[in-house]
C-alpha cells in the first residue's frame, strides 16, 4: 500500500487558506478553470453536489406554492434602463451581444457580421424581462400573486473570478414574485429567507444568521435585501442567498399595474430572492479539511463507499459477501431517499484508492476483506472523524440512518462551534481595529470573525471599513433591540450589525 | 354555466392547421412570445412538461452509466474554427459576444464598451468547448471511456422561429462521449438513440423511425447522423432526437488523444446527442385536438383534476368527500410515482373551469356534486375521448392505474395508426409528385405522409426535392435490405429512405 502522505492537501488550512480552498478542489474532482476567462467546468462530482442541492431547494419551493418557468437569456439594451438604481449595478459588468453571425474575416478567420439594430445583454439578473412579461400578465387582483421561479445561468462580468465564489457565468435560481399588498410581498420575502436559511441549516449543516442589508449593501433597485451570512473556516463572511423586497420600483418601471377588487388602478409589489452555485463554495469551505472535502450526508452524492480487499482466491466470496451487503444499506431511506451505496473494485492500489475517497468527501467508508467476512464485520471510517473502527454487520445494517444523522450533527456542530468561538461584541474602534487587524502579517487572513457592533450610521463609516477591509453583513433578525451606542462614533445608534471581512 | 363552444379551439386543425398549434399552445398556457426577437417564455404548464421530460430521460441516461456536468455557455471565436464543417454549419447563426460592459451614450441611453479581445460565441451547440475540456483529461486509456451529459440553454439565431419547434434560444441536453475504438463510440451512438425512441414511444406515446441520416442532411462534422423521425397529424415529419457518431474529426482538431495499452499515442473517437425543448412541441402535434392540448399521462404535471360541483349547503360535505377521494388517488403509484390529483375548487362558473382543464390537457376529469356522492360514484371525463360516464368510486380508485395507463396506450395507437395510414411505398417520380403535391389548393398543409423509396444518389435528387418541398428523413434502421430501382432516376439504388415534408 501507497504511504499515506501527512495530509492530503498542500498547503494546509493554516499555510495558505485561498490556495488550500482550489486544492481541494482540484483533489475532489469537483470543478476546474475553462479556458473561457472567468468560466469554470463543474465536473461530474461538483455538478452531483448542484443537482442534489437543486432537488432539495425545488421541493422546498413547489411546497411554498412556487412553480418553474423559464424566461429568454438576452436581454433588450432598452429594458436594462428603465431602473435607474438596477442599471447602474449591472452596466458594469455584463456580457453584450452586438453581432448574430460570422463570416470569414479577408485577414484571416473569422469576424462578427450582421450587426444587431439593439444590443442584447446576457442576463446578469432577470428582473427586467420577467418584469416586462409580467406586465402583460397581470390586470386584475385575480391574475395575484403570481408565485414563480426559474433555474437558469447568468453572466456577471467578474474581473476577479474564484471557483464557485465568484465567477463571470454562474448557475443560479431566481425567484419573482408579483402581489396585490405590501404586506404580502414583504411575508414573501421573509418566507423565502427562511427557506434559504432552513436549506442552509439542515442540508448544508452550514448555521447562518438571517439578517437585513444596509442600505449600501443592497440588490440594486430594492428597498430592502434580507440575506443569510455564514462564517467560514477563515473567520469571514459568506452570503448564501439573498431575498429582496422590491416595493413598487419595479412595477413603475415596467407598468405591472393592476385593477384592485375596488376597480382602482394600482401598482403591484414584488419581490426576488437566489440562491447559486456560489453555495458549492460555501459548502467547500463550511466542512472541509487539510485531507480533503467533507460533504454533509444529505448532499453528499454518495452516502458510502465500500472498498473490497481480497487476493484472487477470495475474490468472488468477498464481492458476494459486499453485494448482500450493499443491497441492505440501498434498501434503507435517507431522509426519503435511498441510502446511495458505490462498490469501488476499481483495480487500484488500496492506499490510492482510499484517499480518491477521502479527498472526495465520501460520508462513510467501508473496507472489508475475508477476515471482516469471517467476523461478519466491516471496518468502517467517518470522514468527519477520520479514524476507522470495526463493526458488526448487523450494527451497521441496524444504525446506519442515525449515524448518517450523526455526522450530519456533528458537521452542523462543529460549524457553529468555530462561529460561537470567533463572534464578539465590540463597542468602541480601538477593539474594532484590533480585532480586523491580522496578529500575523505573514498570515494576513487570519484575523478575527463576526463583530456584532451598534452603529449610527453606515455611510461615515466608510473609511474606517475600507481601510480595515471589513464590510457590514447585515443587520440581524435575532439583534438586541436595546438602543446603544456607535463603536466607531459614540452616538446614539438604534442598531445593531455584524460586522465582518467578507467573500 | 357557460355554453360549451362547439371546439375551443379556432382554428381547427382542418382549418389552419400552423395557426390551431399556436392556437392550443395559447389556450393551454404552454408558452409565449417574449419581447426578445425569436426567443419565446416557457409558462409554467410547458415547463412542468419539460420538467417531467428531463426528469425521465435524466433517470436513463444515469442508468446507462452517464454523469451531468456543465461547460461554459461562451466559446471563443477561434475554437469554432478548428473544425471546418462544425463552423460552416453554426457561423452563419450564431449571437456574438463582443463587449464587456455599458456605458453612457453621449446621444442618450446606453452604448456597449469594453471590446473584447476575442469575441465570443454564445454555445449552439458544444462539441468545441467540451472537446478542448476533454483533451485536457483524456491522457491514458484509463482515462477512457468519458460519459457525460449536460442539461443547457443554446441559441442559434434562426430567422424564421415557431414556438419550441425552432426558437433562437432553446433548452436541450447535449451528451458527449469519448471512446478508445470505433466500435464502442458506435455502439454508444446506437445506444443513445434508442435511449430515445424509448423515450418518445414509452412516455411521449410517440411511434418514432430510427434510421441514419443521409450525408447532405447529417450533423456540421459528423461521420454519421442517427434520428428518431416522428409524423405530426399534419403528416409532416419531425426530426425529434439525433445522435451523432463523430468519428475522429473532432479529437483531431481538438487533440483529444490518449495512450493505448500498448503504448502508442491514438485519436479518441466521440459521440454526441441530444434533444431538446422541441420535443414539447411534437408533443402537442401529436395529441392535440380541436378541444386543446392532449398530454398522455406519463408526462401529464397533472393526471386527475377533481371539479367540485355544490350549493353553499352541501359545499362542506361535497369537499370532505373529494378530500378523501383524492387522498385514495394519490396514495397510488403510476410508474413509480405518486398519482397527480389537483381539486380545483377556484369560484368560477362551471363550465369555464371544465374546459380549463380540457384545454390544459389534463388526462382524467371528475366532476362530483351531492348526487354523485349520493350514490358513492363520481363523474369521469377522459380528455383523449371526450363523453363523461358514472362511474363507482371504488370502480375508480381500484382501477385508476390501469386507466391511467390505458390512456397512455390508446394515444400511442392512434398515432401509429394515423402513420400507418399515411405511408406508403414509392417506385415512380409521377406517383412521387401526386403523392406530396397537395390536392387542394386551399390547405398546402394537406399532403401524403412518408413515402419509403429506394434511391441512388442523394444529389441529383436535389431539385425535385426542393421543388416539391419535401426532404430525406432517415434510411430507417428497418428499412428492407433489398436492392432496388432509384424512384427518380430508374439507377441500381441499394438502399430506402424515408421522404416526407418536414417541421
Amino acid at each position: 500500500m501507497a504511504k499515506a502522505p501527512k495530509n492530503a492537501i498542500s498547503p494546509t488550512r493554516a499555510e495558505d487558506y485561498p490556495e488550500w480552498y482550489q486544492q481541494v478542489i482540484r483533489a475532489a474532482d469537483l470543478a476546474e478553470n475553462s479556458p473561457v476567462r472567468g468560466c469554470m467546468v463543474i465536473k461530474p462530482w461538483g455538478y452531483q453536489l448542484w443537482e442534489n442541492m437543486q432537488r432539495a431547494l425545488d421541493d422546498m419551493f413547489k411546497a411554498t406554492g412556487h412553480q418553474n418557468a423559464y424566461f429568454p437569456l438576452f436581454i433588450p439594451m432598452s429594458f436594462l434602463e428603465k431602473e435607474a438604481e438596477h442599471v447602474e449595478g449591472f452596466a458594469k459588468e455584463c456580457a453584450v451581444v452586438t453581432h448574430h453571425r460570422l463570416e470569414p474575416d479577408p485577414e484571416g478567420g473569422l469576424r462578427p457580421a450582421g450587426e444587431l439594430e439593439e444590443p442584447l445583454i446576457v442576463r446578469p439578473t432577470s428582473e427586467t424581462i420577467i418584469g416586462a412579461t409580467y406586465a402583460k400578465w397581470v390586470q386584475s387582483y385575480r391574475d395575484l400573486p403570481i408565485l414563480i421561479n426559474q433555474w437558469a445561468n447568468v453572466v456577471r462580468w467578474e474581473m476577479r473570478t474564484r471557483m464557485f465564489l465568484r465567477t463571470a457565468e454562474f448557475l443560479w435560481q431566481e425567484g419573482h414574485t408579483v402581489h396585490a399588498t405590501e404586506a404580502e410581498a414583504i411575508e414573501e420575502t421573509e418566507k423565502m429567507i427562511d427557506v434559504y436559511a432552513d436549506f442552509a441549516r439542515n442540508w448544508m449543516a452550514m448555521p447562518v444568521t438571517i439578517g437585513a442589508k444596509t442600505p449600501g449593501e443592497r440588490f440594486p433597485g430594492a428597498v430592502e435585501t434580507l440575506s443569510i451570512e455564514a462564517m467560514m473556516q477563515d473567520r469571514k463572511a459568506l452570503q448564501a442567498g439573498t431575498s429582496h423586497f422590491l416595493g413598487q420600483n419595479f412595477s413603475k418601471a415596467q407598468e405591472i399595474v393592476f385593477q384592485s377588487e375596488s376597480g382602482s388602478r394600482e401598482y403591484a409589489w414584488t419581490t426576488s430572492w437566489g440562491v447559486s452555485t456560489r453555495l458549492v463554495g460555501a459548502l467547500i469551505m463550511t466542512h472541509s479539511d487539510d485531507d480533503g472535502f467533507v460533504v454533509p450526508p444529505r448532499l453528499a452524492p454518495i452516502h458510502i463507499v465500500i472498498l473490497p480487499i481480497y487476493k484472487e482466491e477470495s475474490r468472488s466470496a468477498v464481492l458476494e459477501y459486499i453485494d448482500s451487503l450493499a443491497t441492505a444499506l440501498r434498501d434503507q431511506s435517507f431522509h426519503g431517499a435511498p441510502i446511495r451505496v458505490e462498490v469501488d473494485d476499481r483495480d487500484m492500489r488500496g492506499g490510492e484508492k482510499k484517499w480518491h475517497h477521502v479527498k472526495r468527501g465520501v460520508p462513510i467508508r467501508l473496507e472489508v476483506g475475508p477476515k471482516d467476512m469471517e467476523k461478519d464485520s466491516v471496518f468502517l471510517a467517518r470522514r468527519d472523524l477520520g479514524k476507522s473502527v470495526p463493526m458488526p454487520r448487523q450494527e451497521l445494517i441496524a444504525n446506519v440512518v442515525e449515524l448518517l444523522d450523526e455526522i450530519q450533527q456533528s458537521l452542523y456542530d462543529k460549524a457553529d462551534q468555530l462561529r460561537r468561538d470567533n463572534t464578539v461584541t465590540i463597542t468602541n474602534e480601538k477593539d474594532f481595529r484590533d480585532y480586523f487587524t491580522p496578529q500575523d502579517p505573514e498570515s494576513p487572513e487570519i484575523h478575527g470573525g463576526f463583530a456584532w457592533c451598534h452603529f449610527a450610521d453606515e455611510e461615515s463609516l466608510q473609511p474606517l471599513l475600507k481601510e480595515l477591509k471589513v464590510t457590514i453583513r447585515c443587520i440581524p433578525r435575532e439583534a438586541n433591540d436595546a438602543s446603544g451606542t456607535c463603536f466607531a462614533t459614540g452616538k446614539p445608534a438604534a442598531k445593531q450589525a455584524i460586522f465582518a471581512k467578507a467573500y
